[in-house]
């Protein structure tokens, strides 16, 4: 990662995140042919599921956007949520570096639902892209979900069901009542993925919100807020296998044990353990 | 938390999560109102999103359970869910301890989503219920969010609504598939949160999950986990605010625009900074 810094900067980075169901596999797979035509370079990382017992992806073996298998314009690289807390976004980050070095043009950041982890991955992304179905919920469900302010592009999939219209219209009602004034005012986006509808007004909407941050510094802003983040998580990580190390020691494993059992309370050990870091 | 550690122990913790608009709310009160019958005490802990830009809770202010606002066995915190991971798994945790230690007999935590995060949480309780509506999707959709390992009871809610028992018995056939031998095999019970139907069924199976760990002693090794990360998360506490007094320093700060300007990569400055703490 250190080799490959200073060709780090110039890939988009495009999040897509919505409930599980919404069809953003298939609307990516739309955009990731659009993209294509473009003869834009495509990275994609796909956020699956990890099992809490396994530590592996649940999904990983699904077999994903076929189409684009054998093309070599497009990667796609899997990744499990783990355990570990903020493990997934900086695993991203790596991720996206390294296709951004690598030449590539748009890296899509897929994620499976809207939980914090997905919210915590999306933040590395340039332009989010909000997912939802004709029957994703009324406006207080997709403020419940936290979707509102997470959002920079809505997309309504599946157009052909009842209720795409009325859903794009509370969508943007929405819109019109939470934007800030001078601020970027979320455009709302009716796509079908069977028949490919709507991609090039969705493509059009992250070009104009490129160039609203490029032209407002905020793409630079969120970057350098990133970078301090890794620099923060490098030396957490370091620190911890330290921790662990002392922890690990025969005197110390007699204490955790005690902790264990409930026989000390850890407030009561944490001193004595820092002492000897 | 450490005055009151010997008195943790003896409540009952119960998870509710699954996706946005199962009904985990209505289900609690029904659940809370047969709980109460019983003369039982209990603390909830109602985890929101939390917005990502103000750090506050989206619906922090809404008004939950209203017919147990003026109950004195009742007692009901809400908890946004921060930038800060894991965080709020522990203070989760804190929060069920303090409600253990004040002689609470159940702690119910509340979910608003299936992500990451609300998996964490819902690691530290005992038993964990996974609410379901007949629309949440078929199988896949439920082991694609992970649940399947992490439900020890299900809970199709929403009875009267078409689909109902084909979904009862889709889960059935799903946990005889994928339940271990000898281990435990996951009731799915078919509720009404409008009338109560199926809530005695639920709380039975509350009551023989619980034997079930008792008997087994899984209880007290989930317990024992749980205190070592309460351990763990203290001393990463600690040192992460001499990280930060460190970070702050004057010396530090030419160092730390440099990273964020992109001049110096993260893994080229990390160890000057170790040296330092």
């Amino acid at each position: 990662m250190h080799a490959i810094h200073s060709k780090i900067g110039s890939a988009w980075r495009i999040g897509v995140t919505g409930p599980p169901g919404a069809g953003k596999s298939s609307l990516i797979d739309c955009l990731l042919g659009h993209l294509r035509e473009k003869n834009f370079k495509v990275g994609i990382i796909a956020i699956d599921p990890s099992s809490p017992f396994t530590g592996g992806a649940v999904l990983g073996d699904r077999i994903r956007m076929q189409k684009h298998s054998v093309d070599s314009g497009v990667f796609i690289r899997s990744v499990g949520t783990r355990g570990s807390h903020g493990g997934l976004s900086r695993s991203a980050y790596r991720i996206a570096g390294l296709y951004d070095a690598a030449g590539y043009d748009y890296v899509i950041l897929e994620t499976v639902g809207v939980g914090q982890t997905e919210l915590d991955v999306i933040k590395i992304a340039d332009t989010t892209i909000v997912v939802l179905v004709p029957e994703s919920g009324d406006a207080i469900q997709t403020m419940k979900a936290g979707l509102m302010e997470i959002a920079d592009i809505f997309v309504v999939n599946k157009s052909d069901r009842p209720g795409a219209e009325d859903a794009v219209n509370n969508l943007r009602a929405l819109v019109d009542i939470s934007a800030k004034t001078g601020g970027w005012k979320q455009p709302v986006v009716l796509t079908n993925s069977i028949n490919g509808s709507g991609i090039d007004e969705l493509f059009k909407c992250l070009e104009e919100h490129r160039r609203y941050l490029n032209k407002t510094g905020k793409d630079n802003e969120n970057r350098k807020i990133l970078k301090r983040e890794e620099l923060m998580d490098l030396i957490q990580d370091s620190i911890k296998s330290r921790i662990e190390k002392v922890l690990r020691s025969k005197s110390m494993s007699k204490i955790l044990q005690e902790v264990e059992e409930g026989k000390k309370s850890p407030y009561q050990v944490v001193k004595k353990i820092l002492s000897k870091i």
